[in-house]
């Protein structure tokens, strides 16, 4: 693994081997998986258990199909969610979170908890810049 | 403001008035500003202090200059950056973040270094899902 990590030679980087803002870095693609449009909601409604694919659907409100099944995709592949096929007729197929996953999950459920708590702040922030630009 | 948050009527929705859930919240929109594809970086490069357009630039690698602007424009609506244009010759434009972007770029901050420190865990995981993907 340890050369697909940023440079390896620069001693400003050996203190942080993966470094989510040089483009170059894996890390900044899981980064983007984790919090990408999609990604930061699918963790956090997985917080509560593992959830069938249509349940996620009705969780992730406004989530396509194919989006959430790309976000999953991009999920399982990062080792953050796991997906159990279980033998039934009709195939039912659960999605939870890994031990890794519920650790990311955590990280951006509190950002998420902070984001809704802080809405009047935000809200008044947006009124008074548009404001200012419709009195420019 | 009340009149924006999501079914105030819903009992169910009482106890958290901003629910990021709801495609109708106007935390979801923040949510996306927040951690979109170059929301997350920018806010975590303001958080050791202010930053011109450029040093900006650099440090978010891989960022155009329109996405840059765009994301900056959406930070500062919500309130979460304060753009200072000073009057210099040439003019000099510095961002910081506001007291509230603050919290929640340490939020994210968190985030991030919990990525890039799980990133050995995430790569493993990227190999075997491949792995089996090829194999079958």
């Amino acid at each position: 693994m340890t050369s697909t990590r940023p440079h390896p030679e620069d001693p400003a980087e050996q203190r942080l081997p993966y470094d989510a803002f040089a483009r170059v870095c894996p890390s900044r693609g899981t980064l983007e998986h984790v919090t990408g449009r999609w990604g930061a909601l699918t963790l956090g409604a997985l917080c509560g258990g593992s959830l069938r694919f249509n349940e996620l659907r009705r969780r992730v409100d406004g989530v396509s199909e194919k989006m959430l099944s790309q976000t999953l995709h991009a999920l399982e592949r990062d080792g953050l969610v796991h997906r159990e096929a279980q033998p039934t007729n009709p195939p039912r197929v659960d999605y939870e979170l890994t031990p890794l996953g519920h650790e990311v999950a955590r990280h951006v459920l509190s950002l998420i908890r902070f984001l809704e708590n802080s809405m009047d702040d935000v809200l008044r922030a947006r009124e008074s810049y548009d404001e200012a630009r419709g009195a420019l």
